[in-house]
């Protein structure tokens, strides 16, 4: 029954979880198997090629688990790889990533309005939220800004402080990012510092959460071709790492809202 | 001749490019060998067990290049792999890490006293500073924070202004560091914000930046073994990396003082 598949989700390393959160908030009966590159974490400062051959590789571990869709869960692999994984993947499982849900929602609700992006350098160097947005044709452009201290903030629990406001107020307050009518969080770690990123604009501008949208678009999708799970009390949700320590355990207390067990998979031995 | 064999030295990236500069100061007729293993960077957050691993790889590739000294330039490396290290390379080359030289240090110089160390999670976990100066049996306590989010600020060039002033305020107010008199800089990105540090103690304690005695240490193993390189004017250096990046090239003038030719070595192929 190929509903009872899971929905497979990746990640350089736990942040996705945020993404994952939303699925199982979304969608609470779909299994689902996670798997977090934490040898390579993070994929931010990596280079597009080692990202797709990475990507590759875990597609492998995710296919083999028959997962019925994967779920790119991660922006700089969104942008690196995506087209490379859909490719490699073929009939055997739908690939989603978290950028094209982003863009479907612009073209819906954000004709002719400047937005500003942040993410890490991989995303916001591969330029692809602005060509996207452009190729709609409707008038949206994309200020984009490189914010590559937040992920490791958020990681080492610095929010909700008074650090990680100056933090905020540096970044957000860069001219590459004047005069935007809203802003995307360009990074699965970002939902966790909304209300001080809110609390910066006071209530001004709206702060994407993509996180949301992206569960929205595998809902649709799943349901659309008849995927969607039922009549299941107890979903089967599995976790894996590349490389496990305790830190990584004790933080997906952050990400998920819950701790999780995480397994150690050997996928690069 | 065995003097002409370069200085083999590798790092999780190019943090420890501090470490090689200290070398090239101190010893600038030496040819040297970098290899920086930005696919897995940072190293401070990995298991000891994925350490190990990356580093016999990354020793692998140095004795093929005829080291006649392999320097771990990374204390997560040093922590996690030393012992393993030195038995694989054996007699192929002399192997240094960064913790033994500022033990030693601290055996001369430190009798009685009570330090502080601040490094990465996977060095300060360890407890190998702690143990080592336990061992001496001259009644050196250290006391030990892990600073995670110091390694990626200074790399995102967060230092000299109002954020990393509150990030290093935080940290080094910590309870874990109350009464030091005196504290190692236990990773090589820190000797960057040694100025900062140093106008956080106002002068009440020295802050050791350990690069200056790991390179005097080198120096002094080579010159016993009669291995120092006389009588040669343009040394070869070449630098190396697991993954590519245009921002690592950027970066390397911050760590080593002058932009560095970065070459990608497919170690993981």
């Amino acid at each position: 029954m190929p509903n009872a598949q899971p929905i497979g989700i990746f990640d350089s390393g736990i942040g996705g979880l945020t993404l994952a959160h939303a699925i199982t908030e979304l969608m609470p009966q779909e299994n689902i198997i996670y798997f977090g590159d934490t040898a390579h974490l993070p994929y931010g400062d990596k280079s597009a090629t080692s990202i797709q051959s990475y990507s590759l590789k875990i597609c492998n571990f995710l296919m083999e688990k028959n997962c019925k869709l994967i779920l790119i869960a991660c922006n700089s692999a969104s942008a690196a790889a995506y087209d490379l994984v859909k490719t490699y993947v073929g009939t055997k499982a739908i690939v989603v990533n978290v950028i094209d849900p982003v863009i479907d929602y612009l073209n819906d609700s954000w004709e002719g309005k400047t937005l500003g992006l942040i993410g890490t350098k991989q995303t916001v160097n591969s330029g692809i939220y602005a060509s996207k947005a452009e190729a709609l044709g409707k008038g949206i452009h994309i200020k984009s800004l490189a914010t590559p201290l937040l992920a490791p903030m958020i990681e080492e629990g610095f929010f909700n402080n008074n650090i990680s406001e100056q933090i905020i107020k540096e970044y957000l307050g860069h001219p590459n990012l004047a005069h935007i009518e809203g802003l995307i969080l360009g990074c699965t770690h970002y939902p966790l510092i909304k209300k001080q990123i809110d609390a910066y604009f006071q209530g001004t501008i709206p702060v994407i959460d993509t996180s949301r949208i992206v569960a929205a678009t595998i809902k649709a999708i799943l349901s659309e071709r008849d995927l969607l799970i039922e009549n299941q009390s107890i979903p089967t949700r599995q976790f894996y790492v590349s490389d496990y320590t305790d830190s990584f355990e004790k933080s997906t207390q952050i990400f998920f809202g819950e701790t999780i067990k995480l397994t150690q998979y050997p996928i690069w031995d």
